[in-house]
């Protein structure tokens, strides 16, 4: 990983910029689209043309999101902006193909992440494996250079803080997580509110979902794994839509036995799509998804393999099983 | 409700005593049993002699708490204690009988609460409605009066603080909530020990009570209200635990068409406790709950119905109802 670049460095190219493009990962979570849309509405306040990319659009359960109705889906045109920015995204090409595109005039690349294993691909990097979010980064980002923040942006900052810390659960919260919760609430942050519209939303669907995972998953392990196969068929059953399965996992990783847990979704080009969380710090689950190709953090890696389903299930749990039983 | 004393006073009454008697209410939370502990270890420290009582002991998810190990369940005997302090307590009664006769020979009793309905039944008495759990008021009370903070207290205060305020979703979640976590984090705490052990340690058991309300709940009002009823033939079937059904509400809660939620609960004697949840501000359950004789915040109420389950149900169902059409 190359060094990072300073705040102020990364400061002065956007207020050099003119036109500022900007994206987050495929199959947007919390944290990418609340940095996205934090960063963005911030550079538009300083008076910047923004446009803010998502590849996949806006899940459902994430348009309440101040400002997410002004995020593009992008269809392969090529963007007029001078000057691109990467948010929460491992490697250039989880940016996805049209957003890829779509920034391909930029003369500039800036790359905002807390992915351990981000190379570094931008022009001014700067990456902080140790921040429990992107959204917390922007946050410092911008108080740190004196950018606009408004209660839009509060709101987009904590969702991104919230979602990816579990509700300030995970290892990754710190001291300072709490304290720039309690600084936003202070100019008038409602962080209930927030979490009523982030938490408390669910679709019957999503109960539908969860009654189905808590009377399939199968353990194996002595009960430390937790997995369960979520094929096309059950999907269409459900008529699920993206963004329903967030958090599902949760459900798995909480059962006292369970230190690893693992969903197994079949995708509609037939690859398998692998969710891993590992709540034992001995257990990395980016390591067993590494020797699939994929990546991610000790504690929530992904993967992709090819299908059919069962066989994939059989060969990821066999490598995750190595990996709990070397902590015998 | 009458003035509350001052922190100043409330210090001084327990420098005086040589030898206190603390306990919170029957079926405790991580509220009462993390405030409990948090204020006797202090206590302790300070040099006193402490008997940390709690009338229905400790149940299983909570048993990992520091100093759990010596609260005592009292028996009827009467303790040789001068001060009584009742933490988390909305009303005398709701110590429980055996606390109450074990803190009979007390000379003078301190009501530590932030149950608005509390009517200040202590010599001195510290109510404020306004905290979201008396973990921070006790965290308050023991900095501004230099009583001693060691690991294990944080550990007590943040497990009361972390339960009481539905991991910092809850509205009566602040800034100063957040600030005390960040304080104590400082200060060495770790908090995704205290989640993993606070959240993650279901038993299976707890999937199953899961798997069977998902099953079973009904809804009501076009889905405003989802409502379960849990009768002791369940308990048998699944061999549940006191606590087990520790946060099983908000799986009903957090559906989007839900305002307020219900749980029926069989107890062995016939009677029905209901437990019930709000997510709109206009829809108050505690009055629900009063007009069948109990209370609580307008957010999360209880009440004690004479059974039959069925019968239970349907008064509070109609009485609820009537709530939530108010709002039409």
């Amino acid at each position: 990983m190359s060094e990072n670049h300073s705040f102020h460095q990364i400061g002065e190219a956007l207020r050099n910029a003119r036109r500022i493009g900007c994206a987050s990962h495929v199959r947007p979570d919390g944290d990418a689209l609340g940095s996205l849309l934090g960063f963005a509405l911030s550079m538009r306040l300083a008076g910047k043309e923004v446009v803010a990319l998502s590849n996949d659009g806006v899940p459902w359960h994430l348009a309440f999101l101040p400002g997410a109705d002004t995020i593009i889906k992008p269809d392969g045109q090529v963007c007029d902006v001078d000057l691109a920015v990467a948010l929460d995204t491992a490697t250039l090409d989880r940016l996805g193909a049209n957003s890829i595109a779509a920034l391909a005039k930029a003369g500039s690349l800036i790359n905002i992440d807390h992915h351990g294993s981000n190379p570094g691909y931008g022009h001014l990097n700067y990456i902080d494996s140790q921040a429990p979010a992107v959204g917390e980064i922007v946050y410092d980002l911008l108080i740190d250079q004196g950018f606009p923040i408004d209660l839009s942006i509060r709101e987009n900052l904590f969702a991104a803080i919230s979602t990816d810390t579990g509700s300030f659960q995970y290892s990754s919260t710190t001291a300072h997580t709490h304290e720039i919760v309690a600084a936003m609430m202070r100019d008038g942050l409602d962080t209930a509110r927030m979490a009523r519209l982030l938490y408390s939303q669910n679709p019957m669907r999503r109960v539908d979902l969860l009654r189905t995972l808590l009377n399939e998953m199968e353990f194996r392990a002595e009960g430390r794994i937790a997995s369960w196969i979520y094929p096309q068929s059950t999907k269409q059953r459900i008529g699920v839509q993206p963004g329903d399965t967030e958090g599902l996992i949760d459900n798995m990783r909480s059962i006292d036995s369970v230190v690893s847990a693992v969903i197994f979704e079949e995708q509609r080009d037939g690859n398998i799509r692998v969710s891993a969380r590992s709540k034992d710090d001995r257990v990395n689950v980016a390591n067993v998804c590494a020797q699939f190709g994929g990546g991610g953090h000790r504690a929530a890696a992904g993967a992709t393999l090819p299908g059919p389903i069962a066989t994939a299930a059989t060969l990821y749990l066999e490598a995750l099983e190595h990996e709990v039983r070397r902590t015998d």
